[in-house]
C-alpha cells in the first residue's frame, strides 16, 4: 500500500523497536538513509538496528560514529532504498515477506512491502528521508545531516547526473547550514582514489571497447586486473561511469567479473537510451539512466548477451 | 573602491554602452558571467560588447548562441571574474587602466579597477553577478540561468571542491527553476570525454611522479603526449584534478608543456596547504585550493623550481 509522510511518520512513531535494513552491496544512499533514520529514531527514545547484507566499505564509518546499535529479536521492519525484496541478499531469507514499511525512490520498487514510501521523482531515497523526518518532527541534528548529504550526493555524482533536481540542491544547502561536513564528505567519496585505482582504470580502459558506431560502449573489469593492479574490487564501482563518458556513447557498461564466475553487469545511459529495459530483460532493473543486473561468464557469452540485450533496447527507439 | 550590490547596479544603469573583458585561457566562470551579464543589459536595452583575449572553446558556443553582439567604441568597461589586469591578455595593453567595475569572487584581486564588486566567500563570481542582477531587477531568462549555472557547476567541479556553500546549492536550485538546462551541462562539461581524452590521460598517469612521502604530486603534460594521443591542450585542463585525488597528497601539480617551452602549472590543495601562496611565490595566483603559474622549461629545471615553492610551503605549515 502507498502510503504519504504523514503516515510513514504516524506508523514509526507507534514503535519502541525498528530494525533497518539496507540493500546488499551497500551504496551511501542506503547506508545513509539507514543510519540517518537510526539516529532520528534513538533521539526519539526508540531502540534500533540496522542490518546490511554484506560488509560495510571503511569510508562509512565515520557515519555510524556516534551511533548506537540495539540487540533485540526483529518486530517492526523497515527498508531503506530496496527497490525489490532480492536486493536483500543474505538478509532475504528471515525478512521477505515481513517487511512493514519501504523508503525508497525507484519507479521499480516491486511493491514488496506493506506500506511504500515512494518519490521516484526524488534523486536519492535520502530526499525521501528527508521529508519523512521532517513530517516525524525530527530535529536535523550533524550526524543526520552527514548521513542524508553522503545519501544525495553518492547517488547523484555528487550533484552531476541527470537525476538531480532544484529539489535536491534545497536540501543539500538546508543539511550544510544544519551541519553537514560538505567538503570532507566529498573529499572522501569523490576527491580521494588511491594510487591502485588508477593503476585499474588503466588496465580497464585497455580492454574498453566501442560498439555500433559509437553509441554502446563496453568495459570488462576481470579479477586478474585486480590482481596486477592491487586495487579492490570496491574501488573498481567508481569506473562505472567511464564507458558512458565517451563521447557519442549513449550506453555504457561494466561488466565486473565475480569470483564465482558471474559477472556483475552496470549500465549507464544517456536520453533516450533506457538502463532500466536492458537490465530488466537480463533479470535485474534500476533507474532509466542507471541500472545493474549479473550475467553468468565466460566473459565472451556474457558480452554476447550483455550487446544483445543492448541492441534491442537501441532498436526500440 | 569596493562598492556594494546597489551602488554597482547603479552604476551600470547609468549606461547606454558596456565592454565586459574576461580573463585569458577563458573557462566557464568568466565566460558564463559576461554573457550573462550581456543578455540582461541588453534586455534592458543597452549595448554591450563582450571581449576575450583568447578563442572561446567551442562547448560554450550554445550559451551565447541568442545574444547579440554590437560593435562600438568602448567606453565604460567591466571585468568579471578577473582578479589581476595581467590576465587579460593580449586585452591589457588597451584596457588596464580603463577598467570602470570590477565582478570577482578571488580573494587576491590586486583592487586595479576604479570599482570593486567583490565576495571572496562566493564559490564563483556567478554567485556575485547573480545577486548584482538582483538588486539590478534583471529577469533571470534560462538563457541567463544556463549561464550562470555553467559558472558556479565549473568552478565548483560540479558543487564538489571545498569553495562550494549552501549559497551555492540555493542558487544553483533558483536556476534550475528560471530554466537552466543543468542535466545537459553537467553532460557537456563534466561527463562527455573523448576516447582521445582517456589515451591522454594514460600517458600522464605515467609520467605522474609522487613525492616527499606521498604528499606531493606532480604530473607532466607534454606536447608529445598531446601529439601520441590525439588530444588537445583543452582536454588537458580536466586532467588537473589528478594529482590532488591521490590519496595521501597535500598538493598535486599539473605541468602542461606550451609550445614556447614553458610550462603553465596548475596546482590543486588539500588544506592545510595553500595553493595561491606556492604560485605567488612563482609569480602567479589563484585561490588557496586551486592556484596557477608560468615556469620556463625545460622540464627538469621547471620541475624542480615547482618543487622547491612546494616544500616552502609545506615547510611553512
Amino acid at each position: 500500500m502507498r502510503i504519504d509522510y504523514s503516515a510513514a511518520a504516524s506508523l514509526l512513531r507507534e514503535q519502541a523497536h525498528i530494525t533497518i535494513l539496507t540493500h546488499g552491496n551497500p551504496d551511501g544512499d542506503t547506508l545513509g538513509c539507514a543510519y540517518a533514520l537510526a539516529y532520528a529514531l534513538h533521539a526519539d527514545g526508540k531502540r534500533v538496528q540496522v542490518l546490511c547484507p554484506d560488509a560495510i566499505p571503511a569510508c562509512y564509518d565515520s557515519l555510524r560514529r556516534d551511533l548506537p546499535q540495539d540487540s533485540f529479536t526483529p518486530g517492526f521492519v523497515v527498508a531503506v532504498d530496496v527497490a525489490d525484496p532480492k536486493l536483500l541478499g543474505s538478509l532475504a531469507q528471515s525478512f521477505v515477506g515481513r517487511i512493514d514499511l519501504c523508503i525508497d525512490h525507484h519507479g521499480t520498487n516491486t511493491g514488496y512491502a506493506a506500506n511504500l514510501l515512494l518519490d521516484a521523482d526524488a534523486a536519492a531515497a535520502a530526499e525521501v528521508l528527508y521529508f519523512l523526518l521532517e513530517a516525524y518532527g525530527s530535529a536535523i541534528t550533524p550526524p543526520i545531516a552527514n548521513c542524508l548529504y553522503v545519501g544525495i550526493a553518492t547517488d547523484t555524482g555528487c550533484f552531476c547526473y541527470a537525476s538531480t533536481t532544484a529539489q535536491s540542491h534545497r536540501i543539500a544547502a538546508t543539511l550544510m547550514d544544519f551541519g553537514a561536513q560538505a567538503a570532507t564528505i566529498n573529499r572522501i567519496f569523490f576527491e580521494t582514489k588511491k594510487e591502485s585505482y588508477f593503476a585499474l582504470q588503466r588496465l580497464a580502459l585497455d580492454g574498453l571497447h566501442i560498439y555500433d558506431n559509437g553509441q554502446v560502449a563496453i568495459m570488462p573489469l576481470l579479477q586478474s586486473m585486480y590482481a596486477e593492479s592491487g586495487a579492490s574490487s570496491a574501488e573498481s564501482d567508481r569506473l562505472s561511469a567511464i564507458p558512458r563518458q565517451i563521447e557519442g556513447v549513449l550506453v555504457g557498461a561494466t561488466m565486473k567479473e565475480q569470483p564465482d564466475g558471474y559477472f556483475k553487469i552496470s549500465v549507464r545511459t544517456h536520453a533516450p537510451a533506457d538502463a532500466s529495459a536492458i537490465c530488466a530483460a537480463l533479470g535485474g532493473g534500476g533507474h532509466i539512466r542507471a541500472a545493474g543486473c549479473r550475467i553468468e561468464g565466460p566473459l565472451e557469452r556474457a558480452r554476447e548477451e550483455l550487446l544483445g540485450a543492448i541492441r534491442l533496447q537501441l532498436k526500440a527507439l
